[in-house]
């Protein structure tokens, strides 16, 4: 696909304003992924969450997360997120089963379990053993990688993003690694 | 909720022309739904699915399904798409865990398993016990139910829209019942 | 099935010097329930713990769990364990779905996430609302339930025999119910 | 672990006499593996099945399986048995998730869609990608890669042993790829 004379890709094949005006009308349709080490029979060691510095300046924790574009199957986008947030060399070994861990419904109201303000998201969570180096680009400042039970922590929780510390617990629940 | 004042409700706080314009721009989500009666331990023992009359006039066989509308939960679609097809008498029983057994992409395109002529969609889909009288309502002609494995059989397949025998055959392995 | 003239039939055709010699050799196959209550759409609103007295004399929590015994279904063994633990009149409706949130693996090694001073047992667990009376019998004291905030807590999870409160943080983490 | 003055270790603690008492008392765990070739994106694109020869001295299909011994953990018993059917260079990527597709139940009676003419089984089933080359080694004589439409076609059903030609399907299912 090539993206020229298109707006930016980001948006997914809508202009900013029409990407706003969306957002107001419809769930969008997101793909997230928690990133994790695995050892030699696949049990999770790790889990890696991202260091951002958000719209307002502030850093904060979140996963890898991304919007669904227009003609793009699930596996690409998360694909193409987890590149885009992971750096090329992370070489990520996505799911057999396109059945997410879980479904995260986002709203822009408080409230909810998972808030986003800028809009009504939908997020299918998959967890994604990385293989590689992950060099975070973009706007991510550092990946950081923890033990299960130091992500599961309160404190870890209360530093991420739209209440992202539940899914990183029910990632752990899914791999049979939360305590 | 009130609709007063406010477009046509299936098209969910967009105008015909809007939600058209949006369908070539955007993946919209949808939930489905397969359902089932169960004995009294569970096991699923029949399957119901619509007959329907399409736009063009011929008669297909279908699932529940809809879209998810702005500010709504899952359930709450679910609910709302379960009572419309099957009438407000079906008692449907949700499941208490929103992880779908399948997520179907449906493409316009020729070649994709699921395909649909007005836009990509992704669906999440469940399998949806009822325990009361069904009626199907609006364009649905009845709900038929078969067992197991007639739902699974070709021939049923091969009538179901947009590639849904899949679907039918997926809800069923995930229930232990396909053989 | 009639136990006439066979041993207890808790020991599901074994004497209790067979099991207890089996126990020594073999991983034993268990099911277990996380009892919910649901409201109308199927969003769990409470656990089910049970209060009970082990055979140490000490009170600990549990949940309802037990062996599955020869040419028993996985349906049948949770059925039964549902009613002895629950009562005739719980009327647990069982998942259409056979696979289970969790599958617990107990060891009577200290360090192990699930423990079992008897025996090696590996457990299928489930999520199963419950929508009648329960009047807890044999060895169990009370039933108690609680939201999904106290019954994921520290607390609660501290005082669960075997390392069960992963176990319902878990099925609750499953259901999309754990912060 | 050491072997050594023990019973043979595939007896998993129990002599050939004490396993066959077992296995007219009590349902044995098993697990059971799917091999796969996956795709860049993850997408199952090749299913192994075994070609084996049965006690009988007849041909069939199977899946790689064996039983959980004592003090085992099931992803340990997997890999084990990965290992043993399909050689030492095969490389399996066990899943991050110990919650299996399906949990299939195998009774010596007729009537029942698993069985096994030896023992009531109670198996746990994965999808395991393979990455590296098969081997296959013991009495399996081959293992056949083939497309997902072929693995789960009436023909190659009709050959798997014990009814699994339904597993085979239900493992397509779960990764989007029964048609």
């Amino acid at each position: 696909m090539s993206f020229v004379g298109t707006p930016d890709p980001n948006s997914g094949w809508l202009s900013d304003e029409e990407l706003a005006e969306t957002r107001r009308r419809l769930p969008l349709l997101y793909v997230e992924a928690v990133p994790v080490r695995v050892d030699g029979v696949g049990q999770v060691t790790e889990v890696g969450i991202l260091l951002r510095a958000n719209s307002a300046g502030s850093i904060t924790r979140t996963l890898v997360s991304g919007r669904v574009m227009y003609g793009e199957s699930l596996r690409e986008a998360l694909f193409r997120h987890l590149e885009k947030d992971l750096g090329p060399m992370a070489f990520p070994l996505l799911p057999a089963s396109p059945i997410p861990f879980l479904v995260a419904e986002y709203f822009p109201f408080p409230g909810s379990q998972f808030t986003d303000d800028r809009q009504h998201a939908v997020s299918l969570a998959y967890v994604v053993p990385v293989t590689g180096t992950c060099d975070p680009r973009q706007d991510a400042l550092e990946l950081t990688w923890m033990s299960p039970q130091e992500a599961a922590s309160d404190l870890i929780s209360a530093e991420m993003e739209g209440g992202r510390g539940a899914l990183v617990r029910a990632a752990l629940a899914s791999v049979g690694r939360l305590y």
